[in-house]
């Protein structure tokens, strides 16, 4: 099909995406962070190490992201791709969906998630408490819609999430 | 990009199987078979409810197979798509993975899986407890390729198998 054996044919991509793609919004404490949190979105595909090049065939054709270690146990390594940089996502990854379209229910993740980019392309969630909430908020809605063992999250960020409702509660106009 | 929304792209397919997909050999007891256990080849798709009708999508393209409960739980349903005719699984199923080669490890299993199935198409696994043995011996070998959690099997089925061998070390023309 392809001259190149390792050049991946988009509709591929999406079949391959809509079983082991995510999209995810990461949010972890970072104290030096005007909120105590940063928020990260990010696109991932994880595989075992068997199929790390194909990983690598996935940044190539994106022009964007890295491969790195995702987890390792007694028997194997996992590898995944992840492209985290609002500018690539914006820019690469999501046009490349928005023209081939997911088929299964990560369509409704990525269009939350492209919502989610969007806002921080343009420094929204930076602008006000009220604005960090609610991106982190969306986040929220993805984590839960792409099943019940990724609808928590770290004890710590949770803590700081709750804190910083109490705040704006108290001072809606907080920035 | 197709006529039909619900028509699935090949190269889609190839990508969603390379995530999702799955080429087994199922042994199970069975009493009044030859040697007390039926083998059947089987390419299985399971997904969540919400993505019930890919499943139905995949049935159309293929027209063979079905759609039934994989696994229920207290908050959900998984659902499969299967082929276990050996007739389809060499007509319609192993040819199209022919032609449109996958791309993750799952390639090596399906050599391994069509190899099971040009065998069982000719009647190889009756002609002799030997032959029916060495077909049991690739499925395993299939098995313990897509993970370790996959790598066992009923623990009857285990007995019977050992009972056979025994038999067959007793009696290496068994018919």
């Amino acid at each position: 099909m392809s001259q190149n054996k390792n050049q991946l044919d988009d509709q591929w991509v999406v079949g391959f995406t809509d079983g082991e793609g995510c999209f995810n919004l990461d949010v972890h404490v970072k104290k030096d962070m005007r909120w105590g949190l940063q928020m990260q979105p990010e696109f991932t595909v994880v595989q075992h190490e068997r199929d790390k090049q194909l990983l690598e065939d996935l940044k190539t054709k994106f022009q964007c992201g890295s491969v790195g270690v995702n987890r390792k146990d007694d028997t194997s390594t996992r590898y995944h791709y992840r492209v985290k940089s609002v500018r690539d996502l914006t820019k690469t990854i999501n046009p490349f969906f928005e023209k081939n379209e997911l088929r299964t229910q990560k369509k409704d993740e990525f269009e939350i998630f492209k919502e989610i980019c969007s806002l921080m392309k343009d420094g929204y969630h930076l602008e006000s408490l009220e604005n960090f909430l609610k991106v982190d908020e969306l986040g929220q809605s993805l984590r839960r819609r792409s099943g019940p063992k990724r609808g928590t999250r770290g004890v710590k960020v949770e803590e700081q999430v709750k804190i910083l409702r109490e705040r704006l509660k108290n001072n809606p106009d907080l920035k």
